[in-house]
């Protein structure tokens, strides 16, 4: 049994690894931190984890996280880069859902995300936890950098296209057009989440510039090997949980014949949570909902010169914790599914 | 393996048992039938089984049910009457999620449902099954009536207020003010259920005489022995599941004294699927979304001679699916709670 | 054209005022006033009021609002009872929406407000703003306190049955089951509100005592010239805006042949904002989306000796800025009924 | 005062002229006509109307519109080519909510409508009901053929850009990713539309191909004077009204130095309906809730070649009964913001 500890668990991140870390055969969690929170019960915060799970909040100042074999970090960005380095040092593996380690470049990090990087001899080893894409090298890491929500979704809908070894289509100019639930914004008192604004609404946001975009353009830049250049405009969807990518990208003159239903069907074909759809399918979020999986759907409108990619996930499951438990059963040679089986409660 | 079959399983009952059974470790769905999708590959329609169930929709007329251990009826009222009957003769037990065999007095079901009971002969022999109330029965019944959605949440809310060999509140005027997303109403094509007429809105139905009524004061008088006054008017909330059913019973003087915290707990001290909260909480759908549990609290506002008792159920789980998996696991002597250990997915 | 101060316009009531009169013909703000907000245009803050109002918010201690003709208070309780006197001896009338002048005893108001009173003497001018009950002396009046959304929705659906000289229900023991969107609990960011904590969910709250009970037994009380009984229970839709009561009385053996639903048309026949629905009506909130207007339906099921009597409104308009309008159009010899004709926007 | 016909008065278009109309100061519905519901009391179908409108849906067999100025067609595809004719013979002017004079070219109307067109001799006369495009022909019309929802914010939305003599951006690759509420598919009872299976869900839908491209495409061209290509993809949003449209087109190098929020800030100065935003503004669907403005913001992420245009509206007015109230303002020669005024009701 796979001894978890869960640092900063009151967010949306937090209570979903509590849910799926609670239903796994394999692991249990037994510490979670929380600053403000010290000895409250966790399912007097989350009652739905009544009767599931008889733990409670410790302060972090008090806990001792070195006997966990592995330590999830649900907190904001900074917080892992902090505690890692000791909990490495005691031989604890540490899966980060924040962005502390999921970019490489430190000065890049720091541009985006405002602070100064306080790990980054640790950035090299850290492993980014795409297990589509990265599989072999989270099986033997100490330290996953999760990705995030958004950037999953880009990654994994625009990687069979980029992992050919040449171009397919116009890497310069990608566009990714993303649709999220609310709740990937977290758990925080927010004027603009509240239902009153945010329900029977629609918005973009961050059109300026969002932080997964750095992560995004490193990510595929790694899978195609060529630098991309990629919009991405988020948008605010008044639902709970789901994030839809809808992906445009110009086909190549040399492309033009390429089957790419057949590409990403065979791109995908062995991967446990990545379902290419039937040609024609416009893939719902709701068939993901409180699921670990990813599905995708290829269109070109008119049999033009556009493919048209979509791509649902759970942002809280697939997006997050989902994914973070598919690392870590691969870090400690699990079955990857081990679980994560949840079937999307649809409707 | 218990082999279940599933008659009329396009609706929202018939899709969560696809859903519960395909995540069943001792149970397996080997036919489901449907008149009008014969042939259709069930996933297709319900794209959260892809991967997970291999089956196709089969025409009634073309399938013999009679190998299954059990059939499950997710149909309009009406069907399992008809076809109950074979089935019991071929061995094979019978879950019936409509109303057929709910109602013990056939003239009172055919008041309220306006048609014929054409099986009346099995009303003496069909067992009603709440688990919590029926349980021994269940575990030795060939049939099976399911409870509806509302009585489920109204029966265990007022019970331990009716077990009690003597009347503790006036039983003549008690008051069901129950609330219901829209999945209770099945899944139709109905101008009333659209988002666009029935979100961002609120209202009462049903209001001169739903038929969950009778069901429901034939119930509470087989609880209490004693035969009951009860209001109960039904709301459409504009959420997909769940049910909260806020009950008031008028306390009789001489039990003004009465700890009703403690007699919950107490009543349902041993119960896998009701929780009875801490004094003082306000029970959230949410908090049993998608999972079989039902949570209970208790409250005498200014401790007056009211009783105010809040009851909340996913009404497409306890309410229906997951109910009857519940007894189907007493009826097959397997742990009750086998297959619906889910956690509520929240948020 | 009256001159129209605001205190406090930065929530939903203060935004819903904004909104009215902007469209209102003989009525303009000419000053709203926000302690954090000074400087900022209005329409920065509310986008639906671009090129509809050239406005700033301004600090208040900056702000004379006694060249106004009117003043209302969307404040928190508490800060028209401190700046009330003065306005009042300048000249200006006051109508406050927050509860310092909806309850008549000091003593009460103190203990379900949790602060002192700081002018009683006020108390006895005051008028409580609901038309339908106190039209002559809101006319003639300095100073109104308005009801709040729940008491307007009780008290107009209750005031039939207790205005008829003698009772004609249990009126000790009255129910109000009352569901509200969220906008009721204003614009502030709690988590309770967030849209991934309240859609697709349904609860209870304030069971133990909600502040509008006093306000609504004391409007009770003075349309019967008896004392009443109310239980009365909240609970939050995830909706934006809109109130459904559904209220229970138990009706006396001498009122058995009473026909109610002549005593609520005639009670209503003259009231613009009122109406009184067809019997077998199930109102819908969206029908009085964003207007003044209130729908009643009286029900008593299966002729029994229950009314059910279902009542909406929307509370940010009959419950709150529209209902403020109504009053200063009496205060001001306008016809009732201007600035307050939108129609409901449905769907 | 203008007499208004309504042709087809049970869907959302038609309600929504009734909303407007009936709030109009110089325009009245003297009859309205439905093949199902001939007798039956507008109101009594629309609550939200009791008490403003009283008028009875009539038969169109037994109804005589000639009588009236105008005729509204708020019907399926196909009704309005059939009666135009006569009704434009009796002197009666013609305004289509439908798309049978929105497309030129008879064979591309064929094409994606699937019937035939029986009144081609009148598609050069028919105007398209765009007034920031075609005012001076709107003014002088017979028959106009308003434009579907989606079109109008696409069309508005690039129209600054492709007006300009000479062409700014790649205007053989503009995508449109388009979001819309389900009010947009129309008041018909279908399972998709279901709050239960719409809600707390997104999707795409229309991805090879929806019927509002070759509208858009012409109109898109007849702005530029130079054929366009268009990708555009419609989505589900689980809210009833509003349409963001979020438009994407490549700058071309000679246009790097253009100050596009300039362009169209100064291409809609005097545009009623046309908001365009502060530079950095997202708009948001209910800023123009029920209403009938159209708001803009301009990005250009990372000062890159992308430039982002994010459109919203509401589908219901400004993207149907709104727009062509406008347009029979214009052609009666009221003043064009007649009846239009509402402020959107937010939140």
């Amino acid at each position: 049994m796979i001894k978890v500890g869960i640092v900063g668990g009151t967010g949306y991140t937090g209570s979903e690894l509590l849910r799926l870390i609670a239903q796994h055969p394999g692991a249990q969690v037994v510490a979670i931190t929380s600053r403000n929170e010290d000895g409250l019960e966790v399912a007097k915060m989350f009652p739905a984890l009544r009767g599931r799970l008889n733990l409670k909040f410790s302060d972090p100042a008090k806990t001792s996280l070195a006997d966990c074999d592995v330590v999830f970090f649900a907190t904001p960005h900074g917080v892992a880069m902090a505690q890692a380095p000791a909990l490495l040092a005691a031989g604890v593996r540490v899966i980060d859902l924040a962005a502390d380690f999921r970019i490489k470049d430190a000065a890049v990090f720091e541009k985006w995300y405002g602070m100064a990087h306080s790990a980054q001899d640790l950035l090299g080893e850290a492993v980014y936890g795409l297990p589509e894409v990265n599989r072999a090298a989270i099986r033997t890491a100490r330290l996953v950098g999760m990705p995030g929500c958004y950037p999953t979704a880009m990654q994994l809908g625009f990687a069979p296209l980029l992992a050919q070894g040449h171009a397919l289509v116009d890497e310069s100019h990608l566009i990714a057009d993303c649709k999220s639930g609310v709740s990937g914004a977290g758990r925080k008192a927010e004027l603009g989440l509240l239902l009153a604004e945010a329900s029977d609404n629609f918005k973009a946001y961050g059109v300026a510039g969002h932080r997964h975009l750095p992560e995004t353009t490193q990510g595929l830049g790694a899978i195609s090997g060529r630098s991309v250049g990629l919009n991405f405009v988020p948008h605010l969807v008044p639902m709970i949980r789901g994030i839809l990518g809808t992906l445009y990208a110009r086909i190549l003159p040399e492309a033009m014949d390429v089957d790419f239903q057949t590409l990403y069907e065979r791109h995908y074909h062995d991967e446990p949570f990545v379902d290419v759809m039937p040609a024609g399918s416009t893939p719902e979020t709701r068939s993901v909902r409180a699921s670990n999986m990813l599905r995708i759907a290829v269109h070109r409108p008119g049999a033009g010169d556009t493919l048209v990619v979509l791509v649902v996930e759970d942002n809280l499951v697939k997006g997050a914790a989902g994914q973070a438990v598919q690392c870590m059963n691969l870090m400690f040679g699990l079955a990857e599914t081990s679980g994560l089986e949840q079937i999307a409660a649809s409707p």
